[in-house]
């Protein structure tokens, strides 16, 4: 039973892997008139996996195995832990309403990318009506002891979450950081900032200093490739081919260098899960908001930080011969700019939690039932004013902005803000190990990889996040670190 | 019935898809610590491959569809006849001697890679010796009305090839090329050729005009694309997946130049096959040797043509500016000088079909039991002092050079040769048509593909090589042409 158990994970690992290469190539490579036939083909393995996973064989062995756990290995006793939670949601959703569901989300993409460069919610808010009632039906289906029905969502992207923790959480941000702001605010009305570091670069050498910054960083090119693609992501088809993208705009060469780095936080996650995870259900990065903790906190924490580019200014010069005329001084301060925007993607650090609080708070009201479709553009305009102080003119630049509700992912936003707070919390920790500032003027990343390796990449998804956490920083998640990291950094950049 | 040889047919279409994909990753982008775990996958997948079309399920089919084949569409006829010249060839291998063979060529790669790097022959010999014991067993097997056992593999390469006919084909070489190489030879001594175009250009600088030579030729990227990889290839997913690739070596940016026009000729013609062969058997290139003669038409015919040139040599001066201390008539020889070498792949135009002649004359041998596989290195090398007039300092750069043996291809060269010869019949015919040189000068390549298009490439594997060989230039392969357009073109080169 553990061999034939053993057998379809194997097997179901590799329609994994044969998927993410496709959307690979689908994503930056298939010539326009061959996408048709790939993407018939990614549907065609989809269903291949989905019937796997749903047959009454694979359930029946989950449930025997389930029953007989003490005769399991650790890895075993986990994966059948979280197959066990697969089978009881699929149990618990009529498939006739998952398939209607999941036809609506799929045809929906692309009436959201029309009503969007429409500007025109309307297009596209019954079908968002619609996907918000699934999601809503289905979290009653699920719902057990969940104190809200949103809750059953939370848990579904970031396990163990639920709104009493995200509201402490937020309520946190929301005291500190929307005042803090506006003192930043106040303070930039006196400072001539400019925007020195906007500067047009040619894409190839872009792109080649991506791939020095990926590698200085740690990602292995033994076990992964960086290809260019419309919008920056990471995906793996397993711990060795892991495979980064980033998008070199020519106006902006300093969005290329933040986002490879981020990507390279994702991928090196990946790389360094366990071997001995490998066909197993569990050689990947953990919850969602594990994974963003990772990319964030080489995006950020490293990567926007003086120590990093010290070293490494004056090859910073050689690929980007403008920045000779930055001194350095000026260009720590460039790459740490606080300015409120209306686009999440492209908020900076200090503003990026506001832009999900904006939207945790319209998931919940929705779950309550406190608001109406109708009334979402004007809710997400009051709450910019509030935190970030800027309204967007169009809903392209407000509610429909980001795809995921609109394709279905409701909930899974405030794992984004969740990542970045673990990072802090990490980093924390981190600091009280070694003199990570140290390490990142020796060029010595490798002790921060590693730290993070031992600590947290190796387990995959063998131990629960909350777990880890607790393990690696002594406590929950908790916001005073994240804060903390914010006000502490930007005070000092902003003199106040 | 006929549906559902349509559905496995699709299905293997799929498969086929699938694996090319796969194909393409390994060859272009896959990390190296990858690369065991997608080869397995590609196992994996080439036995489903085999597997659906040895099931007993899909051989009744054809077997009952070949009984009625008066109810069938033209298209079902060929793929049913095509089919059961697959199953015919199948049932007469003994399973576990095809596997074994099978196995042995596989790994024999590795060993050939060994040898040659080693410069040591005996290290491969055994095995060679066992590959070719193996082909005449399996043509034993196999042998109906053939006249000679060697004919039951020229046929599979090239359908209707035989020695009677290959025979003609390179005495009519032999007696014409080699004596019109000596005298070109006996030229060159009064000449100071000098190598003007083997001056390093930036790999980057190479890819893009290879891009923009493939779009001139008329390549179409919106079913294809062009990556780098070690050995320049073309493989198709379908008629609208098409991908080719070069190799940029720093130190000889002419090579990146021919090698990707004669790519885009395979390229070309498989974008070409028919819209109503999509999800049939047919909607491919024909024969190894009509497929070779389209990129040799594209590479020498077209690339290697005074008049191609002519429009394109400004631009090719600003992708390779050195090109600009070169004048024009200077140009045209430097791209067609002819220089007896010891590497097939590195030949001219005109001494290409001599290594090939070396090649086809040992098989023929090995064949009739003529020669023992210790005296194959002396033999290689008197050919090669009597047909080329130079000899090899090791089997490397003797008869290990090519893999084709190592890894079971028998009887595969002659079609490199024969496609030569094709290409020259068809441009002699094409030319009665409509001023080639004209067209290429008004940078109208599309007549010429076009013409292709209509005349060869929108057939796919509907018809036989020689059908359409017949219809298009009235006559069956005749070196003639071969042979005449090599003397014409190198006597005013050579002035000879």
């Amino acid at each position: 039973m553990r061999e034939k158990f053993r057998e379809l994970v194997k097997k179901k690992n590799r329609i994994y892997a044969n998927l993410e290469l496709l959307h690979w190539d689908l994503e930056t490579k298939t010539p326009v008139k061959s996408k048709p036939y790939l993407s018939d083909l990614v549907a065609e393995l989809s269903m291949q996996e989905y019937d796997l996973f749903t047959s009454d064989e694979f359930i029946n062995l989950v449930e025997n195995l389930n029953k007989e756990k003490e005769n399991l290995s650790e890895i075993e006793k986990k994966e059948i832990e979280l197959s066990m939670e697969d089978i009881e949601r699929m149990k618990k959703i009529p498939s006739d309403e998952y398939e209607a569901y999941a036809k609506l989300t799929s045809i929906n993409q692309g009436i959201w990318e029309e009503a969007k460069s429409k500007k025109d919610f309307s297009i596209v808010k019954a079908n968002l009506e619609k996907i918000f009632n699934y999601n809503k039906k289905f979290a009653e289906y699920r719902r057990k002891n969940e104190k809200n029905l949103y809750d059953v969502l939370l848990n579904d992207y970031e396990k163990g979450m639920d709104i009493e923790k995200l509201d402490i959480f937020f309520n946190e941000l929301k005291k500190e950081i929307v005042p803090f702001l506006k003192k930043i605010q106040e303070k930039k009305k006196s400072l001539k900032e400019e925007n020195k570091i906007d500067v047009p670069v040619d894409e190839d050498i872009q792109f080649k200093f991506a791939k020095y910054l990926a590698n200085y960083v740690g990602f292995d090119f033994e076990k992964g490739i960086i290809e260019t693609s419309e919008h920056p992501f990471t995906l793996n088809l397993n711990k060795n081919d892991v495979r980064l993208t980033t998008n070199n705009k020519k106006d902006t060469p300093f969005s290329t260098v933040f986002s490879i780095i981020h990507e390279a936080g994702h991928g090196i996650y990946e790389q360094q899960t366990g071997d001995e995870l490998i066909d197993t259900l569990l050689g990947t990065g953990g919850t969602m908001g594990l994974h963003e903790s990772q990319s964030r906190f080489m995006e950020n924490i490293v990567g926007r930080n003086k120590s990093f580019w010290k070293p490494l200014y004056k090859k910073a010069q050689e690929f980007y011969p403008f920045l000779k005329d930055i001194d350095f001084e000026e260009f720590s301060k460039q790459i740490n700019k606080i300015e409120p925007g209306l686009i999440r993607v492209e908020a900076d650090e200090l503003t990026y939690s506001l832009h999900i609080m904006v939207r945790y708070e319209i998931e919940k009201m929705i779950f309550a039932g406190e608001v109406s479709i109708d009334d979402l553009p004007k809710i997400w305009n009051q709450k910019m004013v509030e935190y970030l102080g800027i309204e967007p003119e169009n809903d392209s630049e407000g509610l429909m902005q980001d795809v995921h509700w609109y394709c279905g992912l409701v909930g899974y936003f405030p794992s984004y803000a969740i990542g970045s707070a673990y990072a802090s919390q990490i980093y924390n920790t981190m600091k009280k190990d070694f003199d990570v500032g140290k390490a990142l003027e020796n060029q010595d990343i490798k002790k921060i990889t590693d730290w993070l390796g031992e600590k947290i990449h190796k387990y995959g998804r063998l131990k629960d996040t909350a777990e880890i956490i607790k393990k690696v920083t002594g406590e929950e998640l908790n916001p005073k670190y994240y804060i903390d990291y914010l006000k502490e950094k930007y005070s000092k950049i902003y003199e106040i």
